[in-house]
């Protein structure tokens, strides 16, 4: 077996890369939420001053690249590579970032998973000796995204109650090497594509449960931890009825996921938003991990997280074909190393 | 600077991964082009027997991944992780068949370059000792890419005499450790995002080909190599007009790509298949490489190939947004054992 592989999906870096910066940009709704004042920057606006929804998408993922580039202490050219990816059809608010940006650049699509996809990939180029520093990142815009997968907001349509609202943020990090801060990504666990047949595109959080459970119960076996190692299981946008049936899935697995488990489609709206089951999209894990969370981390309120990055890959088309919704998770440990 | 690195886009592969299988698929028109008779596998029919198009090209990527797997001795569930991606939203070719074959699985968005960014990644994974065997694949398909990109086949419309055909084509390959085989995946230079403001979804030759200048250009300068080291130079899917207009943006740079370039879109069709300036999409690249070209290295017709997949970014909401095309080439180096 590769001497990094300690089970079938989970990696253990042997010098644990270190994040060395991370930012946060959120939309006006997630602003108003009980995270609002713990994101870098709320916009008071939708289209943050452009003509497009995707324009806007897009401005809001280049603000928070360049601001985690500036934490970090770095111009863009100083980076090595950029892992990117978001909702949209040919990934064009990571592509168009990335141009201006001009870093060498490897575009993802793991829909809302993108954020530790690119976290993992990240840290994987520094611990192998690839890369000495990475920028990764991923968004989402509740506008761009239902014109796309569902209909054009301004129709006015009525949602499910069990729907999810897909947030307005995006997420950034510089990944470096070991000992450059004290949050380092000790474990990598990658998920497998996993479809039990949910075919409502509004019910995306029952579709990602048994991703987001599966890669759970690989982490824990692989990794011979039990989610008490954890200060905070967070799966990245299951939603309410999402995060319940995870919780159930993985207690049918014989591991109860207990107190610190957490969903940030849950955390980053109030019941009182009417988002119904929560908050969704590649901006949410971005937003609430690489914001208020990572304020926890740094802070020592926490100091050993486990991320679930859930992606449902809704297409409109095999949707309109009959086919179901294939999901994915993937995991990623974040630690403290003084905790390690 | 990583260890690895060899310049600001150059990694050097420390332990070079061999590739130990690959395959090819192709749809009827490819069967009939020059290299017709060195694809594996010549499907009749361009519905494959599946009742769309999108499940066509699900079921020919399928089938060259179990191909190369089959040819490697392996079964899926022997594979680490898999490295894929296509042409269509939400890249559902790549998620459909990740699904099937349950193999932990990284999605990627680059277009037409999908097949070398797979492959590169494919191999820093096995040289960092992050997994053992990689699978890695790509996949297009003319009706679906036409639909979703232009215009369905079906309404007949001009084509326009500088525009490109997308392939129906896959292309599959194994990547495992050193000394599997003899051909070594060596250095991997990762391109960054081009864009000189060409905004024709139907000119992606002339749009690719500043790309694939800068990646070749990053690549002889970083490495030390001259491009007469390599036996073959073949870019993706430039076609006649782009791969001349690549050449004379290296000469600008200062080097000659000499004899030994070549394009896979202008050496898949012949002139008289009126695909006017020769083949286009992630597929093309795929089966080319995959197919009649991993032939000529295995015979030892040639020894050393580099291979430069290129990506034209185009999505249908920014061209009507008025945006440019964003661009991107990515090289891999594969090399005989024996010549390294």
């Amino acid at each position: 077996m590769a001497t990094k592989r300690i089970g079938k999906q989970t990696i253990r870096l042997q010098n644990p890369p270190s994040v060395l910066a991370t930012a946060s940009v959120v939309g006006p709704k997630e602003g108003q939420g009980p995270l609002g004042s713990e994101f870098d920057l709320v916009e008071q606006d939708m289209l943050m001053g452009e003509k497009s929804w995707e324009r806007a998408e897009q401005k809001m993922l280049s603000t928070a690249c360049q601001m985690a580039l500036s934490r970090a202490g770095f111009n863009s050219n100083q980076i090595d590579l950029m892992f990117a990816g978001d909702l949209l059809n040919q990934t064009i608010t990571a592509n168009f970032t990335a141009r201006d940006l001009n870093i060498p650049f490897f575009g993802l699509y793991g829909a809302c998973s993108t954020m530790v996809e690119g976290l993992s990939l990240g840290s994987l180029m520094i611990d192998g000796g690839f890369a000495d520093h990475c920028l990764v990142g991923t968004s989402s815009h509740y506008a761009s995204a239902e014109r796309q997968y569902r209909m054009p907001v301004e129709y006015g349509g009525q949602r499910k109650p069990w729907a999810q609202w897909t947030v307005t943020a995006s997420g950034a990090a510089i990944v470096g090497p070991p000992g450059g801060s004290p949050q380092s990504v000790t474990l990598v666990t990658t998920g497998k594509i996993m479809d039990l047949g949910v075919k409502d595109p509004n019910d995306m959080g029952s579709a990602m449960a048994p991703a987001a459970a599966d890669t759970l119960l690989h982490h824990f076996s692989e990794s011979g931890r039990l989610p008490s190692y954890y200060d905070l299981i967070v799966t990245g946008d299951l939603g309410s009825l999402g995060s319940e049936l995870c919780r159930k899935l993985v207690g049918q697995g014989g591991l109860d996921l207990g107190a610190n488990y957490d969903d940030c489609g849950v955390m980053i709206f109030d019941p009182e938003q009417d988002t119904h089951s929560g908050g969704s999209g590649c901006g949410c894990s971005a937003s609430v991990v690489y914001g208020p969370l990572w304020k926890r981390l740094v802070k020592g309120e926490i100091n050993r997280m486990l991320v679930v990055g859930t992606g449902a890959l809704l297409s409109t088309v095999t949707y309109q074909q009959g086919e179901s919704i294939p999901c994915i998770a993937h995991a990623v440990a974040i630690e403290n190393s003084k905790e390690v």
